[in-house]
């Protein structure tokens, strides 16, 4: 689903202008997944494409890769508080790898599994040839969820006074990036815990589903911290103020330079937490959806009138450069 | 949906042998939608992917492109006979062109408002870029429609007997494409005529709708009569014979050579007619939904025990050397 400003943007400016055909009542383009009100209930549904060479490296593990095509579908219906039910796969091969297919469908399935989600249909095709060769391994996966009728999480309704709480730890996964790119060093124990959130991201499926009726407001991290929780401020017509240091880091980025903890932590994509927002009366409530989930909950900061603002301990304000990734900045 | 032998069999293979799990009762991979069956209804669901330099031209008229993009998933819920309701666009391009957007969006929302099918979702991003330049525009469109509970056509379900039907004309499609890549000539209305029938799919969905009750199977042909045919003879257990002068073809491809009709017409793909089968006793039901829906019906051959046999109007075998395409023969 659209996440970043550009990306959005560009999708919003040419196709959502016209959208008001159709008997089901929905919510339109701009939150991780449509909404679809049906008599019995609602279906979240979601979109999402990997391609080769922009997502993720043309020889990545192809079990990891069959984990994280399907993870971060997951985790856009995980951020509505819907339960996975079903998908569908289009996959564009270079080739017909016998091998490479069995362990593709091997990380896929097994997550399918993990959450009772069936592979109900998909398209699979060539490549194109190009002149240097066939052209990027290519997966699109939708995904469908189910919720109550009326229930759900969305990215508007976070109101000033709100707490704002994540899940898990932000940041490893652009680390693992960047060692994967050069860009950093860790030793070999780090390496591999950064690689490892990187390549298997864990949907926070259960914790959505505890958090409906909880969270105010919802999204997942997939593309930067400071860049979607603006999706939230701008949906829900707020502002809000971080502290740097309630923002949740593990142990292995915690060793590299601030700068880079800073940089993967408040830019860096590919996390699959949830960022969520709730006012503070409904704290135990949350705590208890956390322990439910078996996921630690970090309150980092207060949705407020207007802006962004990133303070230290002290609350000195800290600046803000990064923004997010933009697929077309 | 997965139609051609090669990569249904593809799918079949890595995919489907660990679908059981989830709480949607479903039929599974290789019908030409997912039938997801709720309390009040059936969801029928596809999705299909299109690559610059597979299956369009890199320089194909961008509004023509958003429309067939749609057509060919609107095709697979008319196979189903579903209601169009939503759909979801990922697409991948190698730049953010505003004058092709405008021009792609135009033609893509023309048919969605012309079908009440709703744009709800999907996923922006850019090709990565190749040694030799931006990797191919790819889009992948996955469609939801609605039908009764209980109720849509399936691959399966053809008997003995069974009289085979087939809307519209085949073929044009095909001679377009040799057209466009000069392996043929015609004259300029011809040439126009053919080109059109490429670019500009007319997907069948309200005879789709009028058959839910009265065709025994039914898909859509998209990969060619012959290869299409063969899948509802697979899934029935059954066979077929046809017969030549029967098969509906358009003035401009009888003015073509006997040979290219042939080809064209048997195993030539992208004419998203629809190939159906009926009981004798349902042909004035049948006929009654060709007028309703104005979409011209032409009987092509019966339904027998087994085999696939096509015969010329004297009842001498042709014989059948091309199967119907495969992205991966």
């Amino acid at each position: 689903m659209p996440a970043a400003g550009g990306e959005f943007g560009l999708i919003a400016r040419h196709f959502t202008h016209r959208t008001s055909t159709g008997a089901w009542a929905s919510q339109g383009v701009g939150d991780d997944c449509a909404l679809i009100d049906l008599a019995d209930r609602r279906l979240a549904v979601t979109s999402d494409m990997l391609l080769a060479g922009r997502h993720f490296f043309p020889d990545v593990d192809p079990e990891s890769l069959g984990h994280k095509a399907l993870a971060v579908n997951l985790s856009d219906l995980a951020a509505a508080g819907a339960s996975p039910r079903a998908f569908f796969l289009a996959i564009a091969l270079p080739a017909a790898d016998e091998a490479w297919l069995t362990a593709f469908s091997r990380g896929l399935m097994a997550l399918a599994r993990a959450h009772g989600c069936a592979l109900l249909g998909g398209d699979t095709t060539r490549t194109p040839s190009l002149r240097e060769g066939p052209g990027p391994l290519t997966i699109c996966i939708t995904a469908m969820g189910e919720l109550p009728a009326g229930a759900g999480l969305s990215r508007a309704g976070a109101a000033p006074g709100d707490e704002i709480w994540v899940s898990g730890e932000l940041g490893d996964a652009a680390a693992g990036l960047k060692l994967a790119l050069g860009e950093i060093s860790a030793d070999m124990a780090d390496a591999a815990t950064l690689r490892e959130r990187l390549e298997w991201p864990q949907p926070r499926v259960a914790l959505g589903e505890a958090l409906r009726g909880v969270a105010s407001a919802a999204m997942d991290v997939s593309d930067g911290l400071l860049g979607d929780l603006r999706h939230i401020l701008e949906r829900s017509g707020v502002g809000a103020e971080l502290v740097w240091e309630r923002i949740p880091l593990s142990p292995a980025l915690r060793r590299q330079p601030l700068a880079v903890q800073r940089d993967c932590a408040l830019a860096g994509g590919d996390d699959y937490e949830l960022l969520f927002t709730a006012p503070p009366a409904r704290r135990a409530a949350l705590l208890a959806a956390g322990r439910a989930a078996k996921v630690p909950l970090a309150h980092i900061g207060q949705i407020g009138a207007a802006g962004l603002v990133l303070r230290d301990a002290a609350g000195a304000p800290i600046e803000l450069a990064a923004s997010g990734y933009d697929h077309f900045a």
